[in-house]
């Protein structure tokens, strides 16, 4: 008892050091990937990792890898990421990586002798937001080839990717070298819930049956820029007017199907000044479903509203796809274990879907693979404001700890 | 003959000249407030002012303004601006400079002797567009005092609007140096229309009877921002989706109503991520109507909207000016004066209302202004397509300088 007050404590230190990087005035935490705030929590997790005994790594995406070379065979891999969005919340990802941590030095102190390597990891660039090249990180490491035009696409300060990844000392040609998986046994990853399913029914813990499919998109309308105070309202090919058109009547639709979400979430005009008739209009579409057959019904349903709407407003259309990623089924026999690990933790336990996409979806492709949820206070995610509460962090630490060592032995 | 063709060609090399002043590669011109590409521009027209015999001098609000010191008594003020809009057309603003400066070429090779001074005036940022200072050049000439918050507003590149000051050797807390008006007569601008009317009616010629009233706001939506995989379509309450309504809501209601004009040229999300559903949006809001009743109702149906979709949507809503503009009459004898000169040239002529905001506004609260309108191919502004034929620009060339020889003498 006194052990395990310690090692919480531990944790909850852990998480309370997060502070430290990329906090801004508002609570929130910035930490793209491959920029300078991201270098500085890798670099203090992997010390950490020391720490506990483990052998850190970063390989060539970028990823942090801390071995606990037990054990034979192939690894079990438990973790998550340590990137977030622009002004994200302090537990979207960093949680997984530190209970995984945490799990680690439980086992260890308490003598368990694993049958197999144990790898804490903190895969690079979940989030995708700075280049839109989402999850790179576990990309390279399932070795999916990385499409080489991402090496060049440029952030809002016209950074490209390849010479972000050169001030990490790292080369985009290089990116295959971090294919590993062939060494990993499963992948196990703990992970707030973002969204309000387990607050709202009371539940400890989720296991998580499928990620849903998500097309991320980037349309843009185009029309004629003019003057905003000569031009008659008749005759208008105003690009924003066509944008709201869409952006609302994609909404009202995802909300009549419920059979998918749609979120619009940048946008941007050109020429961009107050008193100019908008000439392009360009803006994100994130579409996602748990079945198939509601991705398919997503896409129709935009490409109706596109074709009705430039026909309305005499504008044109261009879809350009940033990412498509299936609906990804996770291991029934893991999500099993978990629930078991709940159950003798006396939590209350649900199966459930994930709404967002996570670095599992990769693995799944080619591993056993699974994740555990905690509950998100409001299902707030994505936001200064997310929280998971201490008692929430404990019992999702307790399950990962108690499924490691059920997948380990 | 011969030398109304060379000076014809004067103004057509001037014309042509431009070309080097802030062109990009897709041919508009990008010439914003205190830029060192303004500064450029200006210099070349100083230097074309002393070759046609004026004295050019840059006042403490950056104005341009070579004298013809002739005649006694206060002056006559021809000209217009050398600022443009992001990426604007070749014509809008320096057309008036250079055919006032060519109608002063014009006078002095005909040997005319005016009975009071002509001073040809290039306005400091009659657009506006780089911090919202909209025509602090004219404000300042007419003695308006400037709002000392203007002095800290910043740039898209975060350059405040007194450093920019200081980069042209002027510094904000003099801008009340630059007020001149007293010294004046009447004040005479030449602009291509920028809208479609004496194109789509074949008239040569236009003289402005009143310019609309304008209302420039900026609209900043506030809602929650959350997860886009994780959060419901039902409960969101998503400020982007909002501004889409209030938009499109806004266009229509101008259309039915033919009283106003609404455009709504800037827009921005708040987080801005692909996958985040936006707790905030910023857009501006233009309204024009050539009645003050006009305005009023433009006014009433934008806080109605706004009231409906915040309702609907659980939002709120906040509205900054940025400016308010009343309609203002221009002079009516020196429209007659315009229409007496076209006919006198055999140029079919109009009155017609401004839709775009001028500097004659201002000045036109001090002394007798008016405004010649020459015709702009498709009706196009603030645009790199927009033009004007070389033969509607010969004939404004010859009404403004037989205006200017009537009003002078």
């Amino acid at each position: 008892m006194a052990d395990q007050e310690r090692t919480s404590n531990q944790l909850q230190s852990d998480l309370a050091a997060l502070d430290r990087f990329g906090q801004d005035a508002n609570g929130g935490f910035t930490r793209l990937a491959w920029s300078p705030e991201l270098r500085a929590v890798v670099d203090w997790t992997a010390e950490r990792m020391r720490a506990a005994g483990l052998e850190p790594e970063i390989d060539a995406a970028g990823n942090l890898i801390g071995r606990w070379q037990a054990g034979t065979g192939k690894a079990l891999l438990v973790g998550s990421h340590l990137d977030t969005v622009t002004s994200g919340g302090r537990f979207d990802g960093a949680l997984g990586v530190l209970t995984a941590l945490e799990s680690v030095r439980r086992l260890r102190e308490q003598g368990f002798q694993p049958a197999r390597p144990v790898w804490v990891v903190a895969f690079m660039d979940e989030e995708g937001e700075r280049w839109n090249s989402v999850m790179i990180g576990s990309r390279a490491f399932v070795g999916d080839e990385i499409p080489p035009e991402e090496a060049g696409r440029r952030d809002d300060d016209g950074v490209a990717l390849e010479e972000a990844m050169r001030s990490w000392g790292r080369q985009f040609a290089d990116l295959s070298n971090a294919r590993a998986v062939d060494r990993v046994h499963a992948y196990l990853e703990l992970h707030c819930e973002l969204g309000p399913v387990l607050e709202t029914e009371g539940i400890d813990i989720g296991a998580v049956t499928e990620i849903v499919g998500l097309v991320g998109l980037r349309v843009t309308l185009g029309g004629v820029t003019n003057h905003a105070g000569t031009t008659p309202m008749p005759g208008r090919r105003d690009a924003l007017v066509g944008a709201a058109s869409v952006i609302r009547g994609l909404r009202d639709r995802a909300l009549r199907s419920g059979e998918f979400t749609a979120t619009v979430g940048a946008i941007g005009s050109r020429p961009g000044g107050i008193a100019a008739i908008p000439g392009e209009c360009t803006f994100s579409v994130d579409l996602r479903a748990p079945e198939p057959a509601g991705l398919l019904t997503a896409r129709e349903q935009l490409d109706d509203l596109l074709s009705a709407v430039c026909a309305a407003e005499g504008l044109s259309a261009s879809v350009a796809e940033v990412y498509v990623l299936d609906p990804t089924p996770l291991d029934p026999d893991i999500v099993s274990t978990i629930s078991a690990a709940s159950q003798d933790a006396g939590l209350s336990f649900r199966r459930m879907s994930s709404g967002a996409g996570h670095d599992a979806m990769l693995l799944a492709r080619h591993v056993p693979a699974a994740m555990i949820f905690v509950p998100s206070v409001g299902g707030i995610g994505h936001a200064p404001e997310e929280l998971t509460e201490e008692r929430d962090v404990e019992n999702g630490a307790k399950v990962l700890t108690e499924t490691v060592r059920r997948l380990a032995q």
